[in-house]
């Protein structure tokens, strides 16, 4: 089971070549270049009118030109490995979209990421791409000024660097590391209700927590497990991993063994944790849980852990 | 084959007090608490006459406040298991600890980390220590001033936050993910020699990137060999992971199958790729190479990885 949210291999991202002014400009003002519109982080797309498929809207320069959105600071997406067009995304607010004159028609639907992933209305390059934009373009917003003396901060080779004006200090996109385990006894798994799902009061994931400086994954995934759920965890495997744009994390995902099996969870941070057995999991990915208990979709990277516990992936 | 530096699991870091100020103050302030000192980001040391043992200087607060140097916004580290000790770092210029009155005799040695890991005179529970303090003080010192409004940031939940005084923006310890991988065509394997290693003009090791914004760990492993030895690479796997402080990265290691094997260097990443066979490999890792090649020492998840290669443990 792959996730829907994965990394496409559609665009070459040219990394060797984002620092090259007139390669950059020549791509982005060639006829053919495409543009991806993010709106307050979320993008505008086309969908037919059921609404079960959707796409990224993509626009030519002379039409941002026309309604008067700036592309000179376009984040540089990549290149079509086929024809060669270049990829560019630009940042507005929804506001200043939708009001640019003659934006209202063609600046929607504007429909944010985690609802296209969720419905599985997309295809995966599409929402790959608007996830390497929505990363990048709140790593710009949080990077305006510089950490080390406070000073204003440039946009530098194509969206990938920002430097100071004042003291020089190169700044990189931040991607943030992050656990998520599933825990076994063997038996049954581990699954948690988060506050935050409190809109879905049946929902159950596996556990998951930032990976703090100094520790590799192991560590982290005992610490959390810990600290969230009181248990003891012995071996952890890496499983896969998924990149997941909010904003901008890494997601590393493993199955771990526990060592024990009292639960004592930090109220601070999830509401509820609890062992089920593979029937109930199975009943919980098929939605058909007697409780109506469930679990995330195919976006969700949990969900692959989830169905490798079921299909016996530890052996 | 584990590398030397790793995490340590002797502290608890107990995440969840880090922001009860009563806590932290009652282990800062009690007798027994134990400070590392980092001085420019190298910690001060106790080592044996012939320099083949060292271990963290650890300093009583009172000893430090009568160098003169502050406590009171130590970064805390954890809680020794078994006695509850706290742990702490305080990080001053080096010309400062060296000043201090009093502090010219016990503030040296002051030895650099990377030195430490590679020279093997120092546990690794407390290179892992260093590790993690020497990675949050380098993101504290990019983080003085908010990148959202420039405002000053101030110090808070021990030093594992940070928060804007002007916009009230919460700000995070970061942490960098990087792909490592060595890349195998089955019979040999591609090691690199980047032009930072000129002092090592026959060292080899591994290839390594920074994992981008929207990327999972198999799309950046083979967008870093294509782009920096022209390989196309197929099937990737997950080794192992490591702390990596320099400043504060997360080395995540693979091992990847080539579909490709001739080799086209991009010359401003890397100075010379080539194929080693297995036999050349273990000459290298035993120091006996007939040309003096040789790979990272055990400091480095890049030997795990060359080692893994040479021991078959792709099957």
């Amino acid at each position: 089971m792959i996730p829907t949210l994965r990394t496409t291999t559609s665009l070459d991202r040219m990394g060797m070549k984002r620092s090259d002014e007139a390669y950059i400009s020549g791509l982005r003002d060639a006829p053919a270049a495409r543009f991806l519109v993010l709106a307050d982080a979320k993008p505008v797309i086309n969908s037919n009118e059921a609404k079960t498929e959707a796409s990224i809207r993509w626009f030519a320069q002379k039409e941002l030109q026309d309604l008067g959105l700036p592309t000179a600071d376009a984040l540089f997406l990549g290149v079509e490995r086929t024809t060669g067009v270049g990829h560019f995304a630009v940042a507005v607010s929804e506001h200043r979209a939708k009001n640019a004159p003659g934006g209202g028609a063609i600046m929607r639907p504007i429909v944010d990421l985690r609802s296209l992933a969720m419905q599985g209305v997309m295809s995966a390059d599409d929402l790959s791409l608007i996830g390497q934009a929505k990363a990048l373009t709140h790593w710009h917003e949080s990077t305006h000024c510089c950490g080390r003396c406070g000073g204003t901060t440039m946009i530098k080779d194509a969206g990938w660097k920002r430097k100071c004006w004042a003291c020089g200090q190169e700044h990189f996109p931040r991607t943030d590391p992050v656990v998520i385990m599933l825990v076994t006894d063997g038996e049954r798994c581990l699954l948690g209700h988060e506050g935050r799902f409190q809109k879905e009061p049946r929902m159950y994931s596996t556990l998951a927590g930032f990976i703090e400086p100094g520790e590799d994954l192991e560590h982290a995934v005992r610490r959390e497990i810990f600290e969230e759920a009181g248990i003891d965890v012995g071996e952890v495997r890496y499983h896969s991993c998924q990149p997941w744009p909010f904003p901008h994390s890494l997601m590393l995902g493993a199955i771990a063994m526990a060592k024990s099996t009292t639960i004592n969870i930090d109220p601070a941070e999830i509401e509820e944790a609890r062992w089920f057995t593979k029937a109930d999991v199975q009943l919980m990915l098929d939605r058909k849980h007697p409780d109506n208990y469930w679990v995330p979709g195919q976006q969700a990277i949990a969900r692959a852990l989830i169905k490798a516990f079921v299909d016996g992936w530890w052996k």
